[in-house]
């Protein structure tokens, strides 16, 4: 598998030589004993790293977001979210099924929700007819690949504050949002009361996520992980790799965004292909075929370069770099999809 | 009580003295044995008059609305449906915790849903990641007091239709769409799968609603309406006035319409109301101050005048009109707007 | 319909003449805008009635003890209730579908719940890993016909009190349960937080059913209520004759059980018939077959007589009294029944 | 922590050498795209081994319950489980929040469920009143320590194949039962539709088990298992432990369960301390201090010989044996009780 070139996702990010080693010499405990240290120090560092007062660890971005909603609201509450959000779209419709709560979905503009939009759709239930708002729901960055702005953040955040509304962020790459943005990533998630972020993804631990809070919101979310079936055992084998994913990968997601910048602007001067350079804001690429395409001559001059992608829908297709797609990996993926197109 | 002029809703409708009658001479029977009568028949002659194979009896009309989505979806499913209708607004979040469905929230236009963007949502759940759409629900007349047109109605449903996906409508005042439409019924309720009237409303029943589909969902219904708490006794006590409501009530909820017309026109001649006259196709007018309104003086006002209504939100006012606001009451309401507003 | 004695159940009655009269006459308002004044003068009596605070008019027995468990509970809550319970037995899986809490169901002594066992069920929910007892249920008169002794009410009472868990009382019929005790109503209702009982059945009323307990908790589950299709508009028309069920029917419920005693006595003289007398609470007789039925003749017979009763199930079968069966009507059913085991 | 002898539970087993090392060299791919070939091979393997068609990693035991539960059930229906299960005790309440399932929760007798009993509490829900029964639970080995006999497995499997409902078998241990009776696991998972088994306990993963049935449900499991948040991403890490935890550690169990027997024999000579040998049919050890206990002064005792251990309840004390006590470290267990007791 050498060769290859996975550009579907970041989800699909092999564990680095050093997770494989932290994985084999962890020190681990039975967590549902509360006695592994390595996911104790994991969920320490993680609180400390996003500003928050306690974290634990999940075994999936999914979970955490599902742990948050069923952590902050009651049944029949009524939770706002963009339309196009990962909660929305990527989640098998668990809000409803898990917490019983209703969602108010809204337009996002490319991933941002509008703070003023926000604020007409919050009910605080007081009449006998209206379901409560119990959660705002934002994401930074969009799974669509855009940064969500500090003053977006900042206004929604105010609103909620003022209507007395939690706000969780589904930060799955909100790691990736503050490379974009230069920022510490606490300058982004002062704006939530609750956050997940994912260890796996362009982070590249091999399985689980992080969901941070106050200490109470943690500890009954700790209850409730277990009834979700999110109690694991030695899990320090999985929180190793993850402290090595927390520790040392943010600071180079700023490769990856510079190599999506690179792979955008050589594969933009292709004809046939159209990308909106100024959304490259992460380690996302998203292209469009501006004529007809033969899909799946495109899809075997793909795998013939060794290259993974997935195929492209409504005309537009979507290429993901991390760690293991070098600047030196461009070239291949340029000249694969000239051959494509031709 | 006899003087008082009611304008806050056609919810608060009193029965006609004919439908009294009805309920002291009802013959009833106990219908969890399924031996009351008067229900049997109540049930039968709405279906037929909705054009549906069999109908259900139901306290109210959001149980009659949660039933339906309770019986067309499986939990995780989603659900599209307008981001004001009376399901998102009104109905205390029900959707969530009883069917365990998502809502896909769209915005309307004043109430009618555009078929392509409901196109666009639906989803069929191939993908591990998504929800399957279960259900879409329409609302015609809207609780906002606009009629859908037929054509809105037949566009959603082709998409429906060809996308293999139920429609259910909410037709809590479908007898005044039909009224505006100047239509029989069944030319709206051949646009849907199942449909939900009230009997109470603009029909004057004390309580009650109809929930109509085909036969083997109104026998699923029938069980899962016992789990709700919805299974009654001697209901034929109110279905008595229900055949009343469906026989004899619809033919007349033109001179409410005419009324609601009359009475905007009147008003919108005062200085400082606004009304879209065009708007007006039921029995509701919405009037807009378009000056600083004292509010409390405005309230005085109509109390000493005998008239109830709502208070403004946001410098709109509703009136509705019924079976007990006779055109000769009309004036009355006009001055006592006039004198408020000086 | 004058001459058939109908003996399914107690659900079976019609309302009085008075109920009829009082339907007709009944002052309504719509209580979804809380003006209905024959409601509200109903609530207050039955509260009044049953030694609590508040009470609460909803359509169905059923939905009052969901209500009750909705409006207790936290999901994933733990309820601890009888086996052979109504609320296990006849409400459709609602509590988990609705209210999301885990029964807790215990084998009953014809219904009586020992206090020690229920002690022994109880949990706190300090373990990560335990759902947390949130209700006892009881139910007394129990739908088997037995009524449960003030001393065992009182037992459990001091173990729920003691562990800090609250107590409903399914008191479908609790002033059967009264009746057969000779105590105030109030004598037993003391031994719960919330209690529920019918105004049809015995009481006779057509529809209704009453919810009862502190104010707070009234208030939360009027609104719930309203999540559950529950929310009626003209209520007063059931109201009306509710009040005469509450007022009127309890003071006569000892006729019912007299014919019971008196049916029971001269039925356990024919051959091929067992009944345990002692079994007599209220207005319920179980006759036991103890020899070889021709079931079909059974029926064929009771028929012809004009008597309507369930079927035998597994050689057990039920009668059920009711101000339409009067001393007078007994010997019809008794030599029906000889000649149906001849 | 070299010297310390954990005999807490099974739980807190360390994964062997051989594990870490296998963490460490995992070839790993992206399992929410179906393409991490470790654990398709433990899956298959996993399959084959218990006589099923197919087979789903779930991280945790609950979540492999739960999903069964979630699977074979609609929302409404009944679940016949025993009152001591895992299920009932230690979920959380999961089944009703997740699955919307009522639990029927009979007596066991040491954890073996009759048959009978079970048969009697069947429902097929042709009652309007009445939920369905969608599934039966198993748990072998109990938790309890106790191992169900093939008898009592063949007897509920007919009841349930003659009623047509499914039976999940929890066999969180079922490895041990296997051991323990002496015969292939197959011969135990042939009585039931669905099996869910640990890798970690006592074989010794640090994280993971494993649901198995035929294709058709493991497939709809494997979409409900992403909404439940369990879809994990590189987890060949996992996998690749499992599949030596599924291959090297069930020869192996028979010394725990020896350990546990030559363990108790000891401990049952100490004054002050009955067990039921007949009893230890697995790795664990129930205690019952017959006389008044200083539990502090135990404690203490067993922590300065390095023993970890739960602290007693109502006189009960469990301890349980696994990989990592050996014939060798219980000496030191039985002095340190001795002293204690002295």
């Amino acid at each position: 598998m050498d060769n290859i070139l996975d550009l579907r996702s970041d989800t699909v990010t092999q564990p680095t030589p050093a997770m494989r080693m932290a994985m084999a010499n962890a020190i681990v405990g039975d967590d549902c004993y509360g006695d592994d240290p390595t996911v104790i120090e994991l969920e320490q560092q993680a609180a400390a790293k996003l500003g928050k007062a306690a974290a634990l660890f999940v075994p999936t971005g999914t979970m955490g977001n599902q742990l948050a909603i069923f952590t902050h609201c009651q049944p029949g509450n009524e939770v706002i979210v963009g339309d196009d959000s990962h909660i929305v779209w990527h989640e098998v419709g668990a809000a409803a099924v898990i917490s019983g709560v209703q969602l108010r979905t809204i337009e996002s503009h490319l991933g941002a929700l509008d703070a003023a939009k926000i604020h007409s759709k919050i009910r605080h239930g007081a009449d006998i007819h209206e379901p409560q708002t119990g959660l705002i729901c934002v994401e930074n960055a969009h799974s669509n690949g855009r940064v969500i702005p500090l003053a977006t953040m900042q206004e929604i955040w105010q609103v909620a504050q003022a209507e007395n509304v939690p706000v969780h962020l589904d930060g799955a790459r909100v790691f990736n949002a503050a490379a974009h943005l230069n920022v510490d990533v606490r300058e982004i998630t002062q704006y939530c009361d609750t956050v997940m972020f994912c260890l796996s993804k362009g982070l590249a631990a091999p399985i689980g996520s992080i969901l941070a809070g106050n200490e109470a919101f943690i500890a009954k979310a700790r209850k409730k992980r277990k009834l979700l079936g999110g109690g694991l055992r030695q899990v320090g084998v999985l929180a190793a790799p993850g402290l090595i994913a927390l520790n040392e990968m943010p600071q180079r997601l700023h490769e990856d965004h510079r190599n999506a910048q690179l792979l955008a602007q050589q594969l933009s001067t292709i004809e046939g292909i159209e990308i909106d350079l100024s959304a490259v804001h992460i380690n996302m690429v998203w292209l469009r075929f501006t004529r007809e395409l033969d899909v799946e001559f495109l899809m075997q001059t793909l795998t013939q370069a060794q290259i993974k992608a997935n195929p492209p829908e409504h005309g537009w297709m979507r290429l993901v770099t991390h760690w293991q797609i070098t600047n030196a990996d461009l070239s291949r993926i340029v000249s694969a999809l000239k051959t494509a197109l031709n």
